[in-house]
């Protein structure tokens, strides 16, 4: 009878463990490979065990941790901010890709290609000190809104992946967001949302200068935080190759393959794969945004994790829950 | 009588409390001026507190940390790897500055400048994987030893400094270095002699791309982490304004100018004077390696802190403790 019962005990206690860590995400294989990785790795006793100091997992964002459709959330600032500096640039009027802009004449700024984009991210992102530019950033991230889904972009973050961040923290990993985005556009808001210190968050850099006490913006690519540039973010700002990889795209193959090359350690490669039209967007080989191809044949023989969105989530974004 | 008592276990519990923290330091200003500030940033109650994700605290390596005379111990590694790959190189015997490094024949190296200086570094930092630098790197560190103290380079650390990291950091700030000395070169040991993750060491940086699954380091500077370039490498790296900085030259200047101004918190700059010609090295205004001039007068004038190193030190290095 007593052993009955500790058995009943030990078994509640491994459901409840169970039913705690990801309860956004369905049984099944997907959420079994995490959860198996976590455990064997954290187990002293097991051989595949990864001391703490080593334990860095990096997440890139767009599309993998919030959305990044029908266009990379930093599109939409840049654009929100030219309609804000417009009164200020009357020569925008007649002037692309800010005519478009001004417009609202997206396929023409789509057209302008990556020349009318840098021209869209330089007018919008520099000029300014730092401190400035962060105050700016704060207040578009509190009160812009996206244009179909109708609320704050912050609240477009994956429940799931916000869930896998915490869990794998409560596992001692240190958690970094490596994103081709930007690096500045990402950091006012991004540690309070993902629980990521600033120090923690990589991305994609527009230079800067020392000037008069301040770090002032200046308008000219630094770093580009994409496809081979990530292995190369991940080296000066961890200086460790990481264990665990987290994307959605080809841009993040690098990274996750540079994870799958450490030697020394047992690795964990997943990438979110974008099957949910309904909930949020269906997207891989052929998206203008996020293409995920290679990448995607590549996991699947090398036995990768693959999310499927609509079958291993039970729900996409936080604000589901409170229905 | 109870009151006395108890006064006597709280005058007790000051006491232990007072003689627990930076044991190696001397009671006067200096010592009172840090742990006076410690106290009050820490304390909920004081109009001065820091939130414990806004306690940033960088620290110069070079000469702030660890010795730095009578040349750069990176200089001296770079000179132990040109004569451990002479053999490899017949042609060092007849090209300058290698012929005077296998010659011993230091002037001649000194006076071959900046330009001299960067073929060593490239001869000898690059051209190997990162993971293949590292193994030299730990090599060297836990072999090599200096020309006059013939103890290893990591025991010429300053025994007072650990014992303030490690202050800080049991007030909850994050330590961070910010130094003129290679990112990569640092990293390898830094992170144990000075318990600092290696996320959070910054430095100069060699090019390095990424090649075959690895991190392969290229013969071409990529940035100068020293004067102005310490707040830049502090936006990248940290994205915070720090609270508190250390250093001992003009070099830190622009980083220590840089916490005095945050305007949100109060912020403490702290200066090692180079002041013992016996137990260390004596030397500011006129030293060819760290000099420290208008930052002296500077520090003088806006009262930041300067310690001296012949008074305000019990010992220099740990080893001394064993004594």
């Amino acid at each position: 009878m007593k052993i009955v019962l500790v058995g009943l005990l030990l078994l509640s206690s491994v459901l409840a463990t169970a039913q705690e860590v990801l309860p956004s995400w369905n049984e099944g294989k997907n959420r079994t490979n995490v959860v198996n990785y976590v455990e064997t790795v954290t187990d002293e006793n097991s051989s595949d065990f990864i001391p703490v100091k080593d334990r860095i997992a990096v997440f890139d964002n767009d599309g993998t941790l919030w959305s990044e459709q029908p266009a990379y959330f930093q599109f939409f600032f840049a654009v929100d901010r030219v309609k804000a500096l417009a009164s200020q640039h009357p020569e925008w009027k007649t002037e692309q890709p800010f005519k478009a802009v001004l417009e609202d004449d997206m396929k023409t700024v789509i057209a302008s290609g990556k020349e009318g984009l840098l021209k869209l991210i330089m007018a919008t992102h520099t000029g300014m000190s730092d401190e400035e530019f962060d105050a700016i950033v704060i207040d578009w991230i509190k009160t812009a809104k996206h244009p179909t889904k109708k609320v704050h972009y912050s609240e477009l973050v994956f429940q799931p992946m916000l869930e896998l961040l915490d869990y794998l923290r409560a596992n001692d990993f240190k958690t970094f967001i490596v994103s081709g985005g930007g690096i500045d556009f990402m950091r006012p808001w991004a540690s309070e949302v993902y629980g990521i210190p600033s120090n923690q968050i990589i991305g994609s850099k527009i230079e800067v200068k020392y000037e008069d006490k301040k770090i002032v913006r200046v308008p000219k690519v630094r770093f580009i935080d994409d496809k081979e540039g990530k292995p190369v973010g991940i080296h000066y700002h961890i200086g460790q190759r990481p264990v665990a990889a987290f994307g959605n795209s080809d841009g993040d193959f690098a990274m996750m393959e540079y994870t799958e090359a450490n030697k020394k350690y047992k690795t964990l490669q997943l990438y979110v794969h974008h099957t949910d039209a309904k909930r949020e967007w269906a997207y891989d080989r052929k998206s203008h945004i996020g293409k995920l191809d290679k990448g995607l044949d590549y996991a699947k023989i090398h036995d990768w994790t693959i999310v499927d969105m609509k079958n291993d989530w039970k729900v996409i974004y936080p604000f589901e829950l409170k229905k």
